[in-house]
């Protein structure tokens, strides 16, 4: 059985922004046993799963990120739109554009330290869309 | 429900191809709702979502992965196979087997700018195969 | 139809472990058609494909992997869990928390020279939890 649906993530700042919260409120219960895929509808933005306790953790992240996909690269062949544009492509075909997480026990079973990041490489991103799919 | 279907992809030069159509067509209708999982029976290829729009974006993405891939590194230790062999091994582990793509109302449901990419990393890569399973 | 099996990996020295008979014993029979995802539930490790008969290869995979996340960078904020925290949990971001592979025939549908394998990024990881889950 498959359910699904389309949720609007509000305009974020550049960066990685824990959506476990968001996502569950979003959708509600959970079958007892299943699998959620959460697909982001977007080139330049991404999904990550990674700690969720220590905010240095996306700081590095972030500067290791951004040193293999740096702004303003000479090499660059697309500069139209902005210097965040390349990178956050880059970023997106690195980091992946979904995430497969199992259900257990009616609730996502992810590890202890595992939080869903929602990784927004732009600085004017505006809204996001995102879909959930469950099967069960 | 599962479907399945292996496809193989004709030779491609070594670079990014979209391959949204050649997909569609091999597959046929799809269902209301579900997920197509597309997975590359290889390990010097991969598959990526990324901008449809400019060839440039494409050009800049294989800049930056060359970058961290690079060929001839002296400090390759398997280079019997020629100067794009770890290279290309390097950039599938880094983008990925597959990709998990939600079906809504009989369409696949990415975004306005996502693309479908099949990346083959080896100059004479040959036939490729595909497996694609879709569960609605 | 959902099956779900949640595994414990021993205690693994740092590097790439080939884990495809590992996780064929822990399940056992596979339907006919189906897919199968494999989630890690930890943040400093990772589960990759690739090529499974000239280890070197694994040797240059790990130097490219290195490069990009290298040890005691100076410019880590998060330092205090050791030099091998921060990069493996940069090495987990880009090469994924799970995989998702067709099963056909009763068998997994990987090519010739695909590999599963566990990537452990740490020196002292301990025990690792996978879960498994196969929908058909």
């Amino acid at each position: 059985m498959i359910t699904q649906k389309e949720i609007i993530l509000p305009s974020m700042r550049k960066g990685f922004h824990q959506i476990d919260k968001f996502i569950s409120e979003a959708i509600g219960a959970l079958p007892e046993t299943g699998i959620m895929n959460i697909f982001v509808k977007h080139t330049s933005a991404a999904l990550m799963i990674n700690e969720n306790a220590d905010p240095d953790v996306q700081t590095d992240l972030n500067t290791l990120l951004e040193r293999i996909a740096p702004e303003n690269d000479p090499q660059y062949s697309h500069t139209l739109e902005g210097p965040d544009y390349m990178p956050a492509h880059f970023k997106t075909a690195v980091l992946g554009s979904s995430l497969t997480i199992p259900i257990t026990n009616y609730r996502l079973n992810t590890g202890t330290w595992q939080g869903i990041y929602f990784c927004e490489f732009r600085r004017n991103g505006g809204n996001r869309k995102l879909v959930i799919t469950i099967y069960h």
